[in-house]
């Protein structure tokens, strides 16, 4: 009985590779007076991630050379001298690419699974559906009518975004890579089209789409992409900025949206957040996205890869764009 | 007794020149009914009028090759048929780079001149002044303690921006071109520092007024300023994009803010206006304004130039930054 890890060996330029990280085993640990012993089932990959191990400052410190890398997990307590966790316990929490982690319960909460699989809850009733409900309701509040475009749309946020611009009455422009993403975000997730950026022009399309406009732009990607949505932007138009996926491994510094002027021409407005800034109201969004997903009105997919050892090249599908929603790992 | 006219005769790539303006003279028109003459007694001079004569889709339409150029004026009505002017109104509205000219009334507004030097209606009690007020309060909402860095503070919007700034309580960090503007802008105008671009390090002069970070910028510049104040952003800080004079005379176009993701991080959002859309709201800043010059709280200096046919020369000194406060011409 042991604990495979993942550690961060060396801070990568660019892409990630096998040399970032050290594979480990470590005995399981044993939790202290206060503490629990977690039986990690699922870590969420996440292109944050990406932004976690660079040194350089942010909204959390960067993880540490030799630490074990960051994450968010769910699994089940086997061992507790936690006052509020016991045996048997779902936790959902962030404890780390690995199989066991001893926790204090901070950046972790108790949840019941109500019967659903159980990683459902790093993705649509995790992390990625908060910041997709958050960042779409509460950064540009959509109304009915309005023009809703959503980069990264066949992903773990961007999937959920325009769903809820669906049930909000917006007409919703997905933008995702391949036609087999595409089919999904339209035939799936109930998008009114998809553009193909690996094989249409998306500038092109944008226009044919939204011929008046785009009033609210949900960016996961940066990049020429979020450049084509502001010059389409409307008069007091919103874009949430969630992610700049496109920029995440470059290694000269990510582009500035070259077309940014085109705020001030149509009084629009770019707005960054962290899903983190909601932590008081996560119970809320989980209620709603767990009712919309109950009454049918929000579908997820999540791409389970097995094996902690796996995720040197798993990590990397988030950037290929080689996996289908949430991708998550099973230790 | 002829009318003396700036005309746009070509497009101009990069600066404007000689080349870019036809000096017509032609008679004095007559007004026709429902219609009034003006005699213009200052024009205003404004960075953003580079703007209006690029060939590409804006707030407003580009002024037409051949026709007068677009610009803010104030003067006198000298004949009138229209019921609400009468000779002798002090008229302020949009009637261009020229002595004389026939209006029905339209984008103009009377006022009173309170026994104050009229060019003031095209600074501090006019568009600038405006745009200082809602672009600063209603765009950011400065709170009592914050730390405001404003660009082109020693220009007619950011030298208000900045008092403003003070009244409200902030600590106010100018940034300017040369000594003689950053003695200004703290001895006339009362900004906590000034930051000379010209001659100094603007990234290590941030670093030493905004320890803390910066809660709110206010753009009229763009450019590496941006980029060096959005590095500093603090959580939950508001950019009001206001103007990006360093790029408007660029040939490829403007150069993105590359450190954008700092928004991200920080929770924090770059958004753009017009002063336009603040119409029904312009008596208040007015009256606002009014009661802070009075009181002293508040101040301001134009450059007066004189002749219609200098405008091809002084057009370009607010992009050299040779003038003081705002810029206008006496034709």
């Amino acid at each position: 009985m042991s604990n495979q890890q993942v550690r961060l060996k060396e801070r990568p330029i660019g892409m990630t590779s096998a040399s970032t990280w050290d594979i480990t085993t470590d005995d399981i640990p044993e939790p202290g007076p206060g503490e629990f012993l977690c039986k990690i089932e699922y870590i969420s990959l996440d292109p944050a991630m990406r932004g976690w191990i660079n040194d350089v400052r942010s909204y959390i410190p960067p993880v540490g050379l030799g630490e074990v890398m960051r994450a968010g997990t769910c699994g089940t307590v086997i061992k507790s001298n936690h006052p509020d966790y016991k045996e048997g316990d779902f936790v959902v929490g962030s404890l780390g690419v690995q199989q066991y982690a001893v926790s204090d319960g901070k950046f972790c909460y108790k949840s019941d699974t109500f019967g659903l699989p159980k990683e459902k809850f790093l993705g649509v009733l995790g992390m990625p559906g908060f910041t997709a409900y958050f960042g779409l309701l509460d950064i540009t509040n959509p109304q009915e009518g309005e023009t809703l475009v959503v980069s990264g749309a066949a992903g773990a946020v961007g999937s959920v975004v325009g769903q809820i611009g669906k049930i909000k009455g917006c007409k919703v422009i997905g933008i995702a890579g391949g036609p087999e993403k595409c089919a999904t975000v339209v035939n799936d997730y109930g998008f009114d089209a998809c553009i193909d950026y690996k094989n249409e022009d998306v500038q092109q399309k944008l226009k044919e789409h939204c011929p008046k406009g785009i009033d609210i732009y949900f960016d996961n990607v940066g990049g020429e992409i979020l450049d084509y949505c502001l010059a389409r932007i409307r008069f007091k138009g919103r874009i949430s900025l969630c992610g700049a996926i496109s920029q995440y491994n470059s290694e000269t510094g990510p582009v500035g949206p070259k077309n940014y002027l085109s705020l001030l021409v149509n009084s629009a407005k770019l707005e960054g957040f962290i899903v983190m800034n909601y932590q008081d109201r996560y119970m809320e969004a989980a209620k709603q996205l767990g009712e919309w997903m109950m009454s049918g009105q929000l579908k997820s997919k999540e791409t389970v890869i097995e094996g902690v050892d796996t995720f040197p090249d798993t990590f990397n599908r988030l950037f290929s764009g080689d996996k289908l929603g949430k991708l998550v790992l099973k230790p």
